[in-house]
This record gives C-alpha cells, sequence and structure tokens, in this order.
C-alpha cells in the first residue's frame, strides 16, 4: 500500500481512538480490545468472563466480523447486551465503528465493555480502538511458534490468555516454549493459561480483571 | 482504505499473477496457494504431502511468514527446496513477491510448487498469485461456523482440508454443519476431512493432486 495513504488512515484512526478513550474514562468504563485468531475461543472467554463476574459488574459486548450475526447472538442469549459489527470485508475493526456502535449502548452504568476484534493475528494490531487494555488469546492447538511468526500482536497486549490448556499433551506444544518466545517480546505482559471449557485458570485471569474494574470505579 | 488506492493495488497484483501463472504454465507446473488461519497445520500439511508423494514429483516450496524462518527451515530439513519470504508486516502475499521468490529455484522440473500463505483467513483471498489451484485448511479446534465469518476464503477454494479430525469428539465440531455452511458458499468446493498427525484421510488428497499433477505434465 501507499505508505503515505496508510499513514494517513492511522494518523485519523488515532484520532479517534483518543476521543473514544477519552469517553471511556469519563464514564469510568474498562474496555478490553479482544484479538486472536479464528477458533481461538473468544466469545467463550467472554461468556465464561461474564458467568464467572456475576452480577457485580455491569458488561456490554462489541462483537466484529466480516460477516453473520452468530456471535452477538449467542452473547445475547445469555442476557449480556451486545452489538455486532459486520466489517464487510475488513480485515479488522476501527476506532470509528466502536464510535457508532456505542452509540448503540446506554453507557451509564457499565463497568466493562468487551470489544471482540475480527479473528485475524495481523491486522487488527495496528489500529487503535480506545481500549484500556489488549488481551490477546492464542489457544493450544495452534502451537508455541506463533510469537515468532506473528510479533507485533505479542508485542502490544497487557495480558496474554493461552486457552485449551486441557488440549495440552494432544500436540507438541509447550508452555515454556511459548513463554521464551513471548517475553522476549513483550517482558511485562501476564500470561495466564487456562481453559475456557473445564474452567482451569480463571481465577487468576478474574483476579486482574476486578482490579482493573475497581481502579476504573 | 481509499477505494481507488485499493482498486489500482488489486489491479496491479493481478497483472503480475497472470504473468506468473503463464510462466507456470509454459513450465508445466502445479501451483497451490494454502491458505488458512495461524496454526491449522499448513506446513505439517506440506510435509506430509511431500512424504506420501515420494519421489515421483518434484517439488519446492515457498513459505510466507511475517517474521522468521522457522518453517522454511522445517521443509528444508526434510530435503525439500524452500525459500521464505517474510513481508515485513503485510498481512498476505502479493504476486510481485512471488515473481522476485521463484527467481531463487530452478523451475525447469519442478512439477509442484506449494506457496504457503501468511496465516489469515482474510486478507489472502483479494490476492491472486498466480496459482493453479486454491487449497484452504481449517482445522477442528477452529470450530464449523467460520465459514459464515470468514466467507471470501471459501468461496473461492477448489479444496477445503479439514485437517485435525483427530480431535473431533473434544469439542462441539460438527463436520456435517461445517458442510453445510461451506455448499452454500462454494457448492463445487472438495471438502477432505484429514489428520496430518495420523494420516487417516490423505489417499483422498493425494488422489486429487496426482490427478492434478498429471494433467499438468
Amino acid at each position: 500500500m501507499d505508505v503515505k495513504v496508510l499513514q494517513d488512515i492511522l494518523a485519523a484512526n488515532e484520532n479517534l481512538a483518543r476521543e473514544n478513550a477519552k469517553l471511556f474514562k469519563d464514564k469510568g468504563i474498562f474496555v478490553i480490545n479482544l484479538m486472536a485468531s479464528p477458533g481461538s475461543g473468544k466469545t467463550s472467554f467472554i461468556l465464561k468472563t461474564a458467568e464467572r463476574l456475576g452480577n457485580k459488574y455491569n458488561m456490554a459486548v462489541i462483537e466484529g466480523d466480516i460477516a453473520s450475526k452468530i456471535d452477538s447472538e449467542k452473547i445475547k442469549a445469555h442476557g449480556i447486551q451486545s452489538i455486532q459489527i459486520n466489517t464487510g470485508g475488513a480485515c479488522h475493526l476501527e476506532a470509528n465503528m466502536i464510535k457508532k456502535a456505542i452509540n448503540h449502548f446506554d453507557l451509564e452504568g457499565i463497568n466493562l465493555l468487551m470489544i471482540e476484534n475480527v479473528g485475524n493475528l495481523v491486522c487488527p494490531s495496528d489500529f487503535n480502538l480506545g481500549e484500556s487494555a489488549r488481551v490477546v488469546i492464542l489457544s493450544v492447538p495452534e502451537g508455541d511458534d506463533k510469537p515468532y511468526k506473528y510479533p507485533s500482536i505479542f508485542r502490544d497486549c497487557s495480558v496474554l490468555i493461552v486457552n485449551k490448556v486441557d488440549m495440552i499433551g494432544l500436540s507438541d506444544f509447550s508452555i515454556d516454549r511459548l513463554k521464551v518466545a513471548v517475553y522476549k517480546l513483550n517482558p511485562d505482559v501476564n500470561i495466564i493459561p487456562l481453559s475456557c471449557r473445564t474452567g482451569e485458570g480463571f481465577d487468576v485471569w478474574i483476579a486482574w480483571l476486578e482490579e482493573n474494574l475497581e481502579y476504573c470505579r
């Protein structure tokens, strides 16, 4: 792509992201930009997080997909307010899409907004949405070498969730090899292994999240 | 992105892809553009295919990744000629990258060129490389709803490999639900379930491939 055009797009996105961030801060909303490959368990992770938080916090979800309303319908079926963004073809969410989507929510009283980005380990990492934190999910069947191949997304996240740890042993995945690869890129990241299926490891994630939610109030 | 700029990029890519395709046809090389999410088993699939073809055909591999030489080193360790393309940040391969990469091969005598695209279910589908066929891999842990969310890549492929079928039963993945979703987009696609780990299902894939290789000679 033409470098100038890309720079203009990114600069315009940064401006809108800052406006979103200011609004979220004013309203006391902790916002997570959740990024991962297709099929790593993003929606299951959101649902399990909601189940574990219970009625303690008020949560909203923005679902990003190229097509379909599958994920937002799944979220709504659990009584959680949710908006679906269909990008049409675009491989990532941008700040202007979030700016429009949040008009559908009553922001007063929302404590936590989870934004499920389009399933993609590459493009979403270039576009700030105004989030408070970036959380990346890598699932065990994807393999432990992904940080070497897709460094940008692992470099710029606060938390790396390693999902589907109940599948360790079915392939040659090594959590230690993964940690070596990730810490080289991002020494301060919190790596949290868990399973959305069995629930193991969720205490650590919920503790991190609640600490940040309390700080935001 | 600016629509005009995108159109110009795609048109320039199409021209180069046509040149690549002509060269491949003249040399009698069957070229596969292999596309999938990160971690779906693209490299394992290439290695198992090479093992199954044995010395019957002469194979070369182009590996596409944002960073690292992990995959091309893995391929070379099995005695197969391979070139690594590092895109630097780009989320897909383009025809000009292939045009440069093939200068590193002696094309005389090559029957099969497998191009492993950057792990991404979105962006690679817009860029022809001059391939003879597009093969998409979806692995069982990714889930059976992906065609609804990423329609473009499933619409434009000749073969859909369903990898890691040895993991069926560990999640709620249904091959029948997947087929319904895929055939709606692409009624003519060959859906081939297999496992790179156990080798089951590979006979069907190798039969399809050999038929096309013979046709190319």
